[in-house]
């Protein structure tokens, strides 16, 4: 099967229009299929609070009210998509930004939560990527560009977290390709200890994944990323990468050991 | 040739959200091959004022400063693209939205005026659109959306007028398809008289135009719109249509005549 890289990049680059130009020009250097899936780091925040948008935080989940959700969609699937594939595009690297109602390369459905409603959030749902376009724009050397913004097919549009959207996608794809998920971040990778940059785990299997969270080793904030890591392994795909973004271009280009490698043994 | 038909929507369509429903399922029940250009109406103005980003006009039209940029990129882009697109699902018409950085859909270069700097206002180049692409997606019925952006390969977005980007756009696809231009706005049609909504002419050649233009007949405003719907016939365009958004279904669905008709001869 051919290699396939889907590289989810986090707030921390998007912030930082310097950043993410550095990553992009990294990225269009490496030839291999590719897709990228980004979020929209706090510049809904920013601009909620300028127009007075009010957020409200349950369990530290954003709820996504229907001002927020317009917001978003702004801001993901508008400037940030569009910044996104105009850099890479001036790098000779041909790319298209997609939501998931763009040839309904997504769909979802809304968050059903007995507690809490979280508004406009939407579940990616059971054969839910459409697989066959993006294939045929990989084939066709296009990058597709994804922000974290889908729909239910009936006209409705939801914000969904990009971590899952990016492992839903992988583990999609890894029908067809052998997929490798990168996570960049701002870190070095899955730390031993939070206030040690240097004491990156190399690599977490499934049972050792088990032992770290029973001993609290891993943060809080990691949780999420590593469950969506962990499901995507069970589901098929190859490895996941959770890694600083500048080591992107080392990882992928030169397929050298960095960051924290997630295998299923 | 197979029959194309490009559809522009104008401001006022676009500030309703019923209207837009309503246009959007009129044109899901047109079986033809179609292209939707959009731009986003008042939300700039509206978004640029509660974030106290100025703006400025130079003989009625907008100076694009890098803010505005953004807030344009955003609005049409994003909420006004994917809201369409998702609309269109909800009736079963597969979309995709667009801006011409996606894919290299749409290639411009910064406006050059001996007199004013227009800002990040692109006119688009010779050779600029990707038909290839966008054949594919008409042969694969899917309807492309595009928004009025456009970028210069380089990595900077523009701000391109709607009405020209439509137009540009049929003439490129004119080598491919017999194309109709539909331009959908408020009034039903080129009224003779400004303040008679019924004075609709129904039909205007080029040389017609001439006579109405120096007699000071057709308002200020149609002038772009006329300009630039002449332009495109006389570079293949088979007819160009201005016409009430309601009539849509009526001009293209039963073929009934309605609104002005643009013709050469």
């Amino acid at each position: 099967m051919e290699k396939l890289y889907i590289i989810k990049i986090g707030g921390n680059i998007i912030n930082d229009e310097e950043k993410l130009r550095q990553f992009l020009l990294n990225i269009s250097t490496i030839k291999a299929r590719k897709i990228i899936v980004h979020g929209g780091g706090k510049l809904v925040d920013q601009l909620a609070a300028k127009l007075g948008v009010e957020q409200q935080m349950i369990d530290g989940r954003r709820v996504t009210n229907a001002e927020t959700l317009e917001l978003a969609t702004m801001v993901y699937a508008g400037l940030i998509s569009k910044k996104i594939v105009a850099v890479l595009q001036s790098h000779l690297a041909n790319a298209i930004g997609l939501c998931g109602a763009d040839n309904n390369c997504i769909k979802a459905k809304k968050r059903v939560n007995a507690q809490y409603d979280f508004g406009y959030v939407g579940d990616i749902v059971e054969d839910g990527i459409n697989t066959k376009f993006i294939s045929y724009l990989l084939e066709d050397s296009i990058i597709p560009v994804f922000s974290s913004i889908t729909h239910n097919n009936k006209g409705q549009l939801y914000n969904t977290n990009a971590d899952t959207l990016a492992s839903t996608l992988a583990i999609a794809m890894a029908e067809k390709y052998e997929v490798q998920l990168n996570y960049c971040f701002e870190k070095k990778g899955v730390l031993q200890n939070l206030n040690d940059e240097n004491s990156v785990i190399p690599s977490i299997t499934i049972s050792e994944y088990q032992d770290l969270f029973k001993n609290e080793i891993v943060s809080k904030g990691m949780i999420p990323k590593l469950d969506n890591a962990f499901a995507a392994i069970r589901k098929g795909v190859k490895s996941v990468i959770i890694s600083h973004a500048d080591d992107i271009i080392n990882i992928i280009g030169e397929n050298k050991k960095m960051g924290t490698s997630l295998t299923a043994f």
